[in-house]
Formats: structure tokens, sequence, C-alpha cells
């Protein structure tokens, strides 16, 4: 299909990314084919180093270059606040809101008894070590799904006799939204956690 | 915003490309970062050696890591026919629907004269060095732009006086497309081009 063996090599490696199907990974190669050669070296440079010297915290879990991550050894931060989330990625969603100034710890993954992951195939225990009289609040600010359901309920089984206030993300309508287009669960949720009018 | 900076330097490299935004460009790192460290370095090596590997067909101009091409070497087609086409992916697009058996030549671009972009800024003279007495048709498959009808015009200009058959793609309605949903200017070009019943 490709007049040329290394386009079709890398529109194939390309294609195996996630949300991108055959003809974005065509239309970036082309797009890359047209920049600069620099362009092509410093994003191939790029991921060589990505992978190098990309480690995990040995506290948090989530990705970094330096260990303690940059959040772990923070002096400003919260220390007695701990947010538990699934992966990497929910550090920076949570991050973005510049509202949050504890820590973090990435469980990655939540309990899947169906598919065999269990409290030591995903960073539960680690979370455990961490929560020393020291800690005051553990946050699990987990997805909505019903494996989050169930590893928060978990946690927080675990985490009682600690007495440690475990707290989750309230549920309810996001901003900008209208009633009328909601779905039936949401709004069930939003009704069901109504809060005083101050 | 990223706990890590070679993190946050890939990001930033692949939200420059089309179509990928901030948070695309960060699901695809998380998502190299969690496969295998080969993964990522077979693709830093195909980026390598895409610029390396890749040049110009001397006689179509499209991308190719042979000079001839493997279409202009070829033995089994049809040397007397040349489909213009603007970009190397529209060689692609046309060889996907396995009818066509000709050559190619490759403009990389269209006329524009308010972007200054002239006949010698693309590959209309290397063309018309190729229209020798053995070429029979030139097929004009460009795009629908005004600068694409202006390119076509002007091409046809010069190749008439040649005694070359000068065709271009014909206009109608997409294949299964319905009457109701089809814009106007496509519906106009669609009865304007009616064709007999056989």
């Amino acid at each position: 299909m490709f007049t040329s063996k290394p386009i079709e090599k890398i529109v194939e490696l390309f294609s195996t990314l996630p949300s991108i199907g055959k003809k974005t990974a065509q239309r970036l190669v082309f797009y890359i084919l047209r920049q600069d050669k620099d362009f092509a070296l410093s994003l191939a440079n790029a991921l060589i180093e990505l992978h190098e010297h990309t480690l995990y915290c040995s506290t948090c879990f989530n990705f970094t270059d330096t260990d303690p991550c940059i959040v772990c050894s923070s002096q400003t931060r919260k220390s007695r606040l701990i947010c538990v989330v699934e992966e990497p990625q929910d550090v920076t969603a949570i991050e973005k809101t510049r509202e949050y100034k504890g820590m973090y710890h990435v469980l990655h993954g939540t309990l899947n008894p169906l598919e065999g992951i269990g409290p030591n195939e995903i960073k539960v225990r680690e979370l455990l070590q961490r929560c020393t009289t020291e800690v005051e609040e553990v946050i699990l600010a987990l997805n909505a799904s019903v494996e989050a359901e169930l590893t928060i309920q978990y946690i927080a089984k675990l985490l009682k006799p600690l007495s440690i206030t475990v707290t989750r993300l309230s549920r309810g309508l996001p901003v900008g939204t209208d009633l009328e287009y909601t779905d039936e669960a949401t709004l069930a949720r939003a009704l069901e956690g109504r809060v005083n009018v101050q």
C-alpha cells in the first residue's frame, strides 16, 4: 500500500496506540516527514529517555524521574492527607484543579476478582504501610466503576481500626450541566447527596 | 503538572502533532509507559529511520525508499497513464481502491497566488518533462478546492498543445449517501454530471 517500507513500519507502530487508527497514523507520519529531520529525532530521543529516566516513586508509586517524587519530597504539602487514585494520569487530573495540596498514592488498578486482581496485585499493602498515626485523612478518589466501589469498601474496612478519616469524592451534577440532559443515575446520586443551602 | 520531566517533554512533543491534543498526548505517553521498553525503542528507531531512509522518487516525487519507487519501476503498470495528485497520501488513497494501474505524479501542493505558491513551487515543470509523446492520458486527481481548480485549469492549458487526453475525477453523490442529506453543491454537480442509464 505504501511505496516506502520505513513509512509502512511506523504507520503500523503508531496505529497500535490507543485512539490512533490507520488513517490517523498515516496523517501523523506524513506530518512528521514534512517537518525538519530534527523533529523526528527529538521525538525518538524523548521516547528512548522515557523508559530510561522514568521510575516509580517508592512512596506514592506515581511515575517520577526522582525518588521520592517532587510531591512526596515537598516540604509545603500536607503530609497528613493522602489522596488514593487508580492510575498516574489521575494525579495529573487532580493537580490541574490546583485545589489539592496533600500527598498521593497510586494503586495501579482496582480490585477485580473476575480477572484475578486481588489486594496483592495493586498497591494496597503499600498504602497501609503509609497509614501511620500521623495520617489524618485518606481520600479515595477512584473512578465510578463497580470495581472501584469494591476497592473503596475494601480499603475503608482496612483503615477503620486505624481511626483515620476515610472520604470519597462526591457524586452529583457536573458543573455546567442541565438537569434535563443528566442521566437518571447521576440525578439520583445528586438528590441523595443533597446539601443544605448556606 | 507532571511529576516527571521526560513525560512532560514527550507529552509536549506529541501534542504538536495534528489532531493530537494535550489529553490524547498524555494518554499515548502513559500507554507507552505501560508497554514493554522495547515498544518505545522500536518506535524511536522507526522515527530515526523514517527520514534516514525516505527520499523523493526522482520521477513521480512520491515518498519512497528506493529511487525510482516501486510504482515507477514496475513493469506491469501502464506507463502511458499518469495520475496527478497533490500529496503523497493521495497516492495511498488511490492505491487502496485497487482500480488504478497507471503511474503517479505528486505535485506537493497546489497553485495558490495569495500565498505566493506559483508553478515553480510545485512539481509542474517536472510533470511537463514526463509528458512525452508516449503519454496518452493525464488524470488530474486533485482535491475539491478553489486552489485545486486553478491548478487543474493551469495544467490542462499547458498539456493541450501536446495532444494528451487530460481528465479529472467525476463529482457526484458519494456511495451510500441519501439524497436528502447531500449538500446543495454536491447535488448540483451530480445533476450537472448525470450519465446515461445503460
